[in-house]
């Protein structure tokens, strides 16, 4: 009965959801609602009625073998992904059924800001990377009847998604492109991590998670903001002053134009879902802890694409795991960007992303492997 | 009138002075105190009697020729320099008068916290890295008597005071030895010092600096705590675990034991103070923004030393300024602790720096050029 509201708006009523509509088609494009069911979480819990919001571009073949699965970063949706899907492009939707999952907590899939109570905002259960990847599963097998993935990429989340996938299903994934980001947490990323929650946190209009307006707590919004800032990019791009050339006017243009604005219309209990989640990914879990095992079990063609300046998920990282895989190679992307290369604000950027998975797709994989 | 008063603990009472006993020589060892009487400020503004605490190791020679100046860093006081003074180190108290001088606003010298109403806490005025060093050099000059000095080494907030000196006293700086430090601030720096500002100004407690218990503000010192850790050492430190050479057990408890413990103690207006201070350094004011003029009157034979891995301020930086100083060597330092090598936590990081110091005193300085 409770699943029938939405949020309400008087105090005087219990709090059910929150409407924001930030989370909408108007804002993020059209998506479909693929209903996973009730979903039982890695963690324990359960999600009722759990959907994830997705979209696709071009067509799956009789044969079902043309399929690429791009998965987003924190913060994202679908719609970021979009920029790298087109003609002539790698993900060229003329020769690719491509799909575009949403996270759970992403704000349109199932998330604490949409779900009815009891189990709305703060209540929303933990869940994993390795539960999205489990929903995404469901989505690609049993709603398209895909048995085996062309390519997996992502970036940051997405590169956590791209590696569990790839060692959760290895012989589903042909190719993995995990995009600067890692198999599993490292402490510099994770104190990171805890510190763009606590900026959240910090507001009293958080209220443990209790807000009842959704934009309440745009000061922690801000605040996250101007910490991520901290790490988005590089100190030589400060330096350099080259957010000129994205058309900012001063750094503090920078920081509120692109940053604060970015994060102001989001949910921060949706935000907390998906920074736990990215916290706790890890990969060594199917094998009892042990990354190397872990990594041992990839069958995919896997370019390890981290970028050269990023503060999130430095290269050494990267690199490290990049050896732990048997079918690999080590791609760093150059940008002053660091780890916001991928927003592709620099047109080159797009392009030497563009190209390395246009030469990850042209590599021919050994049906013998998989 | 409001002079002689001190804390008012009871809310019923006027504030005047916050009490708080970290600020003493039980917890800072012994240090003077030196009169620097009514002090007028860069930015506007008046110190009235206003003081610097300062310690002194060695003798001061008949010709006043032995002396060096080691002012100290951010939420530092004399105490933390004095483990680079020793006999057979660089900083020999047998060959040298060691003067170890407290900025403004580190609490026992002048700061928001014991100074009396009107100018008290948040109502302190704005002071910069040029009043310290025109403070010091009262002490040094008028006190003292000393014409020259033999080195001025500083680290972090140190070595912008160094590099003040060095461009406003060119010709009594002999030798400047800026550690992990820069000429003025670049833009990734202050917004990481912007952050730690941030992260104390968010808690409730702050209360626009008018809190009434000195560690009312506890929960935004351990943020800001938590934020530095962010830069204070590199994620190759995390990575390898460094802290347990540190008797540390878990990273939990070196975050809490190192960082949070550290800043637990501290007033938080006068580390906001420091914070403004270091915001706001720039040795170009002097020559109308231009750096390379301003770098260009440095004398003092110089030796730029960052810390290799420093994310406070990285090594790029100073080898730029390093390059304007027209009698200058680069001489970086490989420490996974990053910017906080200089805490010389291991012994071999201690040994590094002294053996540098060392060289630079061993080099004999024309004459002529003083």
């Amino acid at each position: 009965m409770f699943a029938q509201q939405t949020c309400a708006r008087s105090r005087k009523e219990p709090i059910l959801t929150i409407e924001n509509k930030f989370y909408s088609q108007e804002v993020h494009g059209p998506y479909e609602l693929f209903s996973v069911g009730d979903f039982e979480l890695e963690m324990g819990g359960k999600l009722r009625d759990c959907k994830i919001a997705y979209n696709t571009f071009g067509t799956l073949n009789a044969a079902k073998d043309n399929a690429i699965l791009f998965p987003h970063m924190y913060t994202g949706t679908h719609k970021h992904m979009e920029p790298y899907v087109g003609e002539g492009m790698a993900l060229d939707p003329t020769n690719y059924f491509i799909i575009l999952p949403g996270q759970i907590g992403n704000g349109l899939s199932s998330s604490p800001h949409n779900t009815p109570a009891p189990f709305n905002m703060a209540a929303f259960p933990n869940v994993t990377i390795g539960d999205d990847v489990r929903a995404q599963h469901k989505l690609v097998k049993e709603h398209f009847g895909i048995d085996a993935l062309q390519l997996v990429v992502g970036w940051s989340m997405g590169a956590q998604q791209t590696y569990e996938w790839a060692v959760r299903y290895p012989d589903m994934v042909k190719r993995a492109a995990p995009i600067a980001g890692t198999a599993k947490g490292y402490p510099h990323n994770l104190l990171f991590n805890e510190n763009l929650a606590a900026a959240m946190k910090m507001d009293p209009a958080w209220n443990n998670g209790w807000y009842t307006d959704p934009h309440a707590v745009h000061v922690g919004l801000r605040r996250q903001a101007r910490i991520m800032a901290l790490h988005a990019t590089c100190p030589e791009f400060y330096y350099q002053e080259a957010w000129r050339r994205a058309g900012f006017s001063s750094l503090e243009d920078f920081l509120v134009g692109l940053l604060e604005g970015y994060f102001l219309p989001m949910d921060p209990n949706d935000l907390l879902c998906q920074l736990w989640k990215w916290h706790h990914a890890d990969v060594s879990r199917h094998t009892n802890g042990d990354l190397t095992q872990a990594l041992a079990r990839i069958k995919a063609k896997t370019f390890v694409m981290p970028f050269q300046e990023d503060m999130f998920f430095p290269v050494n990282d990267c690199e490290r795991e990049q050896k732990l895989i048997p079918n690999s190679e080590f791609r760093p992307i150059p940008s002053l960007w660091g780890h916001f290369t991928m927003f592709g604000i620099f047109e080159e950027d797009k392009k030497a992303i563009d190209n390395v998975l246009k030469e990850l797709l042209a590599v021919p994989i050994n049906v013998a492997r998989s």
